[in-house]
């Protein structure tokens, strides 16, 4: 009796990649960080330490970059779509690419009251993600935003839950949401206008946020998502992720001073986390698996 | 048409927890972060606001630390199962409870040659992990190891890779092969040694890495599987990922220096990522999702 | 012959505090992170084990948000003035209190074209700084910024520098310019209008930084400090750090395509780093200390 | 009225060294960080962007790989001493050398019950650092441990502090006391046995926190610096700094179970911060700066 093979991915993590496109009135700037994984006939290298169909990770990283100089990455997803087919393509013994690119966010700085042509300040945490599984005959393309930070000071109740014998949580009706939004989309289509999706998906993710009067993390959640598909017809599916980054009302009445739902602890751990995948109506089966209770060991 | 909620599942992530157990000759210390996720009737939370079946977050944390109390933490496999039986035990609207448990390594501070009673060091970026499913009438028990930081100097070959026109990396014979791994085996069955199969399969983990005369990343890899299998009857399936986290060799010639394959810059990234999961051979599908080509959006 | 306790001090770092001051037509939001240090009569907790003049960390905690519920919290300076005062004034054995703030940038969610009056959006890494120090008597007010990322993708040049045997680099006229600033400025007065000094010296920064052509990081470092204290009469001396995080370029020309400068990797490791300290002509001796070649052991 | 360079300095930090010093029956490894500040005749570069004498921190970088390649690399006060000469010899503006160097914590695997002759395990976060500044005629040799996390269930009190209209903390006779540890010494000379000093210094820093029973930790970080001091003729001076990482006692009794001093919350922030710098009783004035209440803007 001996082991089996059942499943093998290799790849190039964490590929950062600088392109400035430099045209007469200005300069644009992406910066990414691409990750490949490439599937398909190397059970050999496992097995036997024959890497005669390996394609070197060096060699990988090499192509992200040679790609970059060849395509114009005006947006990620093209981007992905093109390095998956040049895998696929360049040599058979790949069956399957899987391309996530990350992309840092940089606003022009503003000068005399207008944008630069060519420098850029840093926007923070937020990014704009993509993730490309391509196969021969078939493409899956999927956009995200991870990491809009968000808060609001009011606007959110959180009452009326479950009351057992480990319960201390009071009802609150105004408390503090923050929270940290992770979303994933899936495109009907090969070609939609990603720029045009994604700027309308995020402005929807703020404007849900801030205008919703929530009764529960979920019920904004659900909210953001149900916006989203009716107002983006080039999404299929979107899954949300939003941790629950609790601020603690602190209490000043031990010092004699009222308590004025003003002073709290922002706390990074412990946090909720509240998750779903929200689809049309007419999708007989979810394409997203869930993240929570997923197959992983 | 309307929008429709795929899955949704929710919970509290980075519950940490000490427990000190005090024995009269030595006191047990163990440090964990638990994470919590909830599958059953919450759809009601996310369409209309109703919380009455939802148990808050603030609960589960509680409940973290009350069933901490009561039960004896001795491995975390056994504490998640019994939080897992609590949920599913306490509320019916429940029909699905994840736990993911990583632990801290704390070793005793050796004193005049002694291991000390009731102060420890601590060791390292090292975690050992549990992910435990629980549903009615369905456990699953995966175990792991992440993090695990290793280097050997030699004793690592690369070479008979495909060249295409993007490859630049030259065939090596003899060279530094470092990686941080991580592991996450099933369990056949729900009651097995846990602590026993864990220092087991750790141990085979460094003496395969030290001892395997390596030609590929991928085949070390596989040998790693495999031998854990031959020794751990209690293991069905093992996936193992393995960054190849490079030293590149410094060309010191250009100052008129020998290149004594000596001088390296060690580099965070980007590094590759090889990834297999090895099973018994008599196994007909594979029970751990590939985290490469998964379904995520 | 016995130890000499030099110097001593101790206090709360990291305490985070979140005030909302919630105005009829708005919220206003701060967010910050306090560090306080005491110094004074507190060596006999060190040699001897006596708390009995120690105020408990813990009790120095409770006061920053004892004190946030009853200042403003309009601006950092003014609170980290009045958490001094506030341990002199109360605890004659304390001599000195050193106070550190950082504040976390959030900005108004703009919905329908307008600033939403109590949603926000992360603003990033940045940080707005202060560095208050009380003594009796004396009183010292820096002021920063921290972690302001840019890039500009022109007007950068480095050349005419020492070549040696260890030299490869070559001149560049045209190279990216990516830095993370740290600007630490002393104020000459107690009651400056912090909020207005602080918004000059940001914009200066990026006006310099966007519209000066390098020759050197030094020489657009010293434009900063330069045009800063031409600006702002009310700041005697500033500190400036800037990381060169360089973008390198990457050859493609190996893979017969041209270099046209557009195809960089951008890296965060090995980095420069340059400082320097401005003061007004009139100034004879510096008042802030170099961070390079300190006496720190 | 013009503006005045106070002070400036530049150099690379974040320069990645393996080392592998390759015997017949071993290897050795070393990995290090090295970061180096050069200060001098280097204001033109500053003022006019005139980098005629500036040593591009390119150079500086291709220097360590240089000398790491001549060098031993036996320990890290070596190599920084190393570096510092070949500045100040190689190039007359360079009138001061600032280098600060990290070590890696390797461990050999034992496999076998044998240390294995090239494999390594990761040791965790724990450094060995150095802070050698070098000017000429004159030399300060530092060294250093940082980050050395420990732990003990008992053996520490804290009582009899202060008391004020903001205090809540208890008095406690039995807590847990974990920290971080960053200790930092003086040399008397420039030859001493550095790695003898170090092990020395490790071990009775651990042996201290196990065996000394606190009454504050300001108390066990002083009898660390006196013991210290008493046992290593070669230490003119040590700073020690050690947060009080909490670990507060979770309050199960609400759920109606017994409080046994076994459950407890690890936090991350806020933590106390106590510092001192322990000193021969022959020294007259202090030869390390205080890092609290430091003149820092």
């Amino acid at each position: 009796m001996s082991s089996y093979l059942v499943e093998n991915s290799y790849g190039k993590s964490a590929v950062r990649l600088t392109k400035v496109t430099r045209y007469a009135d200005r300069h644009e700037l992406k910066e990414l960080s691409v990750s490949i994984q490439l599937q398909g006939d190397f059970a050999g290298s496992y097995t036997d330490g024959d890497n005669s169909k390996v394609i070197a990770t060096d060699t990988i990283k090499n192509t992200v970059y040679a790609l970059g100089a060849q395509h114009p990455v005006n947006n990620i997803e093209s981007f992905a779509k093109n390095i998956g087919a040049h895998f696929l393509g360049r040599h058979k013994q790949v069956s399957a690419v899987s391309i996530d690119i990350s992309q840092d966010r940089w606003e022009r700085i503003v000068t005399d009251g207008k944008p630069h042509r060519h420098a850029f300040v840093g926007g923070g945490s937020e990014k704009r993600i993509t993730s490309v599984e391509c196969m021969r005959g078939e493409l899956t393309i999927g956009s995200g935003i991870a990491d809009l930070m968000v808060l609001k000071t009011t606007d959110s109740e959180f009452h009326g839950f479950v009351r057992d014998e480990y319960t201390t949580l009071p009802d609150v009706t105004d408390r503090i949401f923050a929270t940290s939004i992770v979303a994933n989309w899936l495109y009907k289509t090969e070609d939609a206008d990603f720029d045009k999706v994604y700027a309308r998906v995020r402005q929807l993710l703020l404007d849900v946020f801030a205008e919703h009067h929530s009764l529960a993390v979920q019920q904004t959640l659900f909210k953001m998502g149900d916006s989203i598909l009716q107002a983006c017809s080039e999404i299929e599916e979107i899954r949300i992720e939003m941790p629950n980054e609790h601020r603690i009302l602190y209490d000043v009445s031990r010092f004699g001073l009222p308590n004025n739902n003003e002073i709290f602890i922002p706390t990074s751990e412990p946090f909720g986390l509240i998750s779903a995948t929200v689809s049309r109506a007419t999708a007989s089966k979810p394409v997203i698996a869930p993240a929570g209770l997923s197959s992983k060991p």
